[in-house]
């Protein structure tokens, strides 16, 4: 039988992983509340404010979670596809949960928004689902630890090289659009920055720089790159 | 009555912040594992590899989580001081915690540590100590963005600056006994960097460097780069 969100919650017992371990009532309370959306490519879900969107399960599509400098500057710390769980967007129910990010989708996307409220109560009752918290909080940290090493340590050549093949095999694509201030956003860095190494990674066959596009020409040597 | 460390154990009530909220039993389990150690300042208590120390709650003294470069170079991650827990050495007990982090103590430490194996249980029997441990690693984790922000995005001498005023309120002296190199140990950065910079400050009658130590002269004028 369909539900009132035409069945995206009979679904959602199949995507949440700890469907399992709640009680009848508490199953119950999680599918009265939790909201089914589907949201065009580029729209902010969450804007870093108090305001708190609550925990977000990706049934499809592709987040990117982003914080801001005072300037405006960017940097990806962290994206979530199919069946991830983003945390971030739960403050009101951590509140050492200090800090404000922004959460996009990059794609059109299926998601299920548990509202925050909800999901401290589910916290403060289930043994399951406070375990469970841990060790998403763990995986953020452990991202970002794997982010930060990267930013003060790696070459800017480097990380732009291991950007250009992720996005490949996410978009499936060899020729990628996107714009070079893109980029510099998911990186944390400058415009111009990233439009010199782009040049000399054209310079050396690597890539074909076209208005609005950037087509990859060899994996082999954008992979020689990072590994040295 | 003194128990085997020396009354230690009876601090310990004080000083752990759930200890209201556990039963008997954990209790005596906890007090019967836990292990209480005094620490030479420069001892590295856990070093980032496989091997797990658990949980430390330090009682007096001061610890500095660090992580590492390929090339050894180092950036502070987070310090403890007095009551505060460190979660960053009981990855064994907490499989999504995946990154290699050094603890080393700063001045002469008195600390417990609680053995993950043990606190593992807890986490697994008691809904406090779940909970607490995510309010734990939540904190963890703003930190780390907090200060990849400053990494990212503040200038050096900004940086640099509040390094030294902080260092000063720690030690409450104007006179910081540190060398360059072990400023550029917490900062992520390069000795000749820091060098350069204080040499700046220097001209600018902030500070005054002598051997192996640099005195503050102008916490205002200091401050005034902070805030510009």
């Amino acid at each position: 039988m369909k539900d009132e969100f035409g069945g995206e919650n009979m679904d959602f017992k199949d995507y949440f992983p700890i469907w399992d371990k709640l009680n009848e009532k508490q199953r119950e309370n999680l599918l009265r509340v939790t909201k089914f959306r589907k949201v065009k490519a580029g729209t902010l879900l969450h804007d870093g404010g108090p305001s708190c969107l609550g925990l977000i399960l990706v049934k499809t599509g592709q987040l990117r979670a982003y914080i801001l400098s005072d300037e405006g500057r960017e940097v990806t710390v962290s994206r979530f596809f199919e069946r991830d769980i983003c945390m971030f967007s739960v403050s009101c129910a951590m509140p050492d949960m200090q800090f404000d990010i922004m959460i996009e989708t990059e794609k059109d996307t299926e998601c299920w928004i548990l509202p925050a409220c909800m999901y401290k109560n589910l916290m403060d009752e289930s043994l399951a689902v406070a375990n469970y918290t841990s060790s998403l909080i763990s995986r953020h940290l452990s991202e970002l630890m794997w982010l930060m090493k990267q930013i003060m340590w790696d070459r800017f050549d480097k990380r732009l090289a291991k950007f250009l093949l992720e996005e490949s095999i996410l978009e499936e694509k060899r020729e990628l659009k996107i714009t070079h201030e893109k980029i510099a956003n998911h990186m944390g860095s400058a415009r111009e920055v990233v439009t010199r190494m782009l040049k000399y990674f054209q310079d050396d066959g690597m890539v074909r720089l076209t208005r609005g596009s950037i087509e990859i020409l060899s994996e082999e040597k954008l992979n020689q790159i990072i590994g040295e």
